[in-house]
């Protein structure tokens, strides 16, 4: 290369210029300066990259988008309205207004102690749970604290999820390398023969509200599950307690955790589906001994949530507006579902339908008594836009049998065109046309 | 039971008080119901659960703490001062006072439409790559990030870090149940002769700015790693480009991803270094046939980043503040790395320490010409609470040298103590003391 000086009174620019141009050429590689001798051009092997860009490489896809419904019986978001948007703003404020340093200092593995201190003193007013702070862990969500949990307890362990159940669960766990079984239900939850006969060391459930069929498991399945866990040192349960908030008549049911005795059960909640997404924030409660495994082989994972979000939520929840929140919500769900039910019977007779719900949790389970098949009956729907799943949608092994169960979801339904929705769904399953398709049906099937 | 009449009357209540007793005493299961008989105590087993509370498993641990320092050379973190709260606080309260609706909705598995278009946008102006919004996924930090794509490539793949380099990578993949290989380092980088002889798959590197040499790989060396990747379709090239903004003169260096013409790059980056851990955000951008592969494999997974976080972040870029903030960050921390390579050379004389820099991220190294070993240096600085890592201490495998080079991490140091700590550390190494204690090390490995 010419030397800078040279270069530029060739081409009348500073020499200052020519210097920066040269730098930015040395530290991308393209030159390469030797000392009292000069800049040289670096070889640069270009390698003939032995590929032809080809249509599939160029395309790239959207992500998968939710449709839209007419109405939609399986929709578990949140009430857009019910958003406590002015006092969480008032919170917001707040929190970026003061405490300046905190907000940027990295906060500890398990997130920040205010929020976790926050989360116990709710457990023990709400839930009767004596924990720790430091058995929390804040997590963006609970699917990522699954995911430490396969990491924390080992992807070599068996874990056993309820069937029919929640199958992202089932993916969550196979897309960690874990092995996964499931093991029926009965009238009480999970069947702790098959849970021992799945040979798990992992039972994960629902005993709260199970999701989809809606039980809530008794005392007497609960102690069997602790009992089993007590058989061997590296069995534990997870309890995933996703909306005990709502319990919308009595008192909320106890926790696994508080009967647990032995550090044998792992409880975790969340709170997106209390608050919306806007807000992502989930934690859980280890046993003492997982939580010194965790700070020993996990700690140098960083917490998933922002300073920001969790200062924001502890003085949320501190200053008594979760609790208010949720007190509003039950109210508001209660006097929802009242409403629904009304709707139902007036639209289906006793013979066409019956409720099945046990007062608990943001849905319940709506029986057909009609011959068509599952699949047909949401095909049938499908055609007028609305959607709804059966239960034995969440069957995750083992024949899928017709239970004429269906979900209805209803946090976050459009009460103006239920009585419409409802109209159709009875058309559609009891109508002429319908009794004549189920006709056509069994014809096809003989 | 006694009937619900006949106890009301004994207690003197009304009969609905214990009928609200007895339902929760059913729902919790320890009741039932029989039909026309009336209410019976259900059988619980209470086993014997076979477990002596010890004291080990009621003792709750306390999360890792970072140890305070006088002096702390090896801290990364942002300086609280220069965050830009009024305007990020100006952008929070206008999300949250916007846009009601789509706070509340489910994102889409790889984040906010809005974001990943400011992201792209930012990356095309700055960085000059052109990217489709659908190629970003974001999420709750590049840990984070790091298990997706274990997930998304396989655990069964080889994957090979740098070496010396980033040890947490190390401990992220081991966690993932990935097999992990390391490759060395010559003057250009990742030797591409290591890489292929480990057997790898997947390459991990920090091109830009390798932590901790500070090395910038030249062109020739990116294409010989391009070119290895096209050897396999099953090869792929992880591009951390964590500190990019910081290159503190001169244009930033084009980004691997943007030479890449087969889809063999994955490039991430981070807001977490560029704004502090108050917003926890990162992305990644996969070349098309991967993101088909992610939409494909891993879309159940949520996003893990709040959607007020997303929003407030996308304003904040497409509003220009981001670049803004970069702009002053660089100028600020431009005018510190004066100071100090200033301070060290009126504290250190060149026979005693060099500088290594390359002009580019937030740490150089210093080079102390010492007998003492690395070992010895960090004790001696330890003695003063002075607290300063080597590059030996990020050899990840291999034989652990001494290569008395010290790593010099300025973003978030106390300029005001700066000359105290450089006279330390001068006298504990180049003082009479400290040249008595290397004889004395001397004769004990003679």
């Amino acid at each position: 290369m010419p030397s800078k000086r040279s270069l530029a009174k060739h081409l009348g620019v500073s020499t200052i210029t020519v210097e920066n141009a040269y730098d930015q050429l040395i530290s991308e590689g393209y030159l390469h300066a030797e000392y009292r001798r000069g800049y040289f051009v670096s070889e640069i092997k270009h390698p003939s990259i032995d590929c032809l860009p080809s249509k599939t490489t160029n395309y790239v896809p959207s992500p998968p988008e939710s449709p839209q419904y007419f109405f939609d019986f399986s929709s578990n978001t949140t009430d857009a309205e019910r958003f406590p948007f002015s006092i969480m703003a008032k919170v917001m404020r707040e929190t970026i207004a003061s405490g300046k340093e905190e907000l940027l200092l990295t906060p500890p593995c398990c997130g920040v102690l205010a929020l976790r201190e926050a989360i116990c003193a709710h457990l023990y007013s709400f839930r009767g749970m004596r924990v720790n702070p430091n058995q929390v862990v804040i997590g963006a969500g609970t699917e990522y604290l699954y995911n430490l949990l396969v990491k924390l307890l080992g992807a070599k362990r068996r874990y056993c999820i309820e069937n029919p159940g929640y199958r992202k669960l089932a993916q969550i766990y196979k897309s960690n390398g874990a092995e996964l079984v499931c093991a029926g239900l009965d009238h009480n939850g999970m069947s702790v023969e098959q849970l021992r006969e799945s040979g798990a060391d992992i039972a994960h459930i629902n005993p709260t509200h199970h999701f989809p069929t809606g039980l809530t498991m008794p005392i007497s399945r609960r102690y069997e599950l602790l009992a089993w866990a007590n058989e061997d040192q590296n069995r534990y349960i997870i309890e995933d307690d996703y909306d005990s908030e709502f319990r919308l008549n009595g008192k909320p049911i106890p926790t696994l955790q508080s009967i647990d005795a032995s550090g044998k059960v792992i409880y975790l909640n969340t709170f997106t589906k209390s608050l919306s997404p806007t807000i992502r924030i989930s934690y859980m409660v280890l046993p003492p001994k997982l939580a010194c495994a965790f700070y020993e082989k996990l700690s140098f994972y960083s917490c998933t949530v922002s300073n920001f979000e969790q200062y924001s939520l502890a003085s949320f929840i501190s200053e008594g507006h979760f609790e208010k929140h949720i007190n509003r919500m039950r109210l508001h769900y209660t006097r929802r579902r009242t409403a629904i039910l009304e709707a139902i019977r007036e639209h289906f007779s006793e013979t066409e339908c019956s409720i099945i719900e046990n007062d608990s949790g943001l849905h319940f389970l709506l029986e057909f008594h009609t011959e068509l098949s599952d699949a047909r009956v949401k095909e049938l729907l499908a055609q007028h836009n609305i959607h709804i799943n059966c239960v034995s949608d969440y069957q995750i092994e083992g024949p899928c049998l017709s239970r004429h169960q269906f979900i209805f979801c209803f946090s976050n339904i459009n009460m103006d065109v239920l009585p419409e929705a409802l109209g159709m769904v009875h058309d559609a399953l009891f109508g002429d046309l319908s009794a004549a398709l189920a006709t056509e049906e069994n014809h096809e099937q003989q």
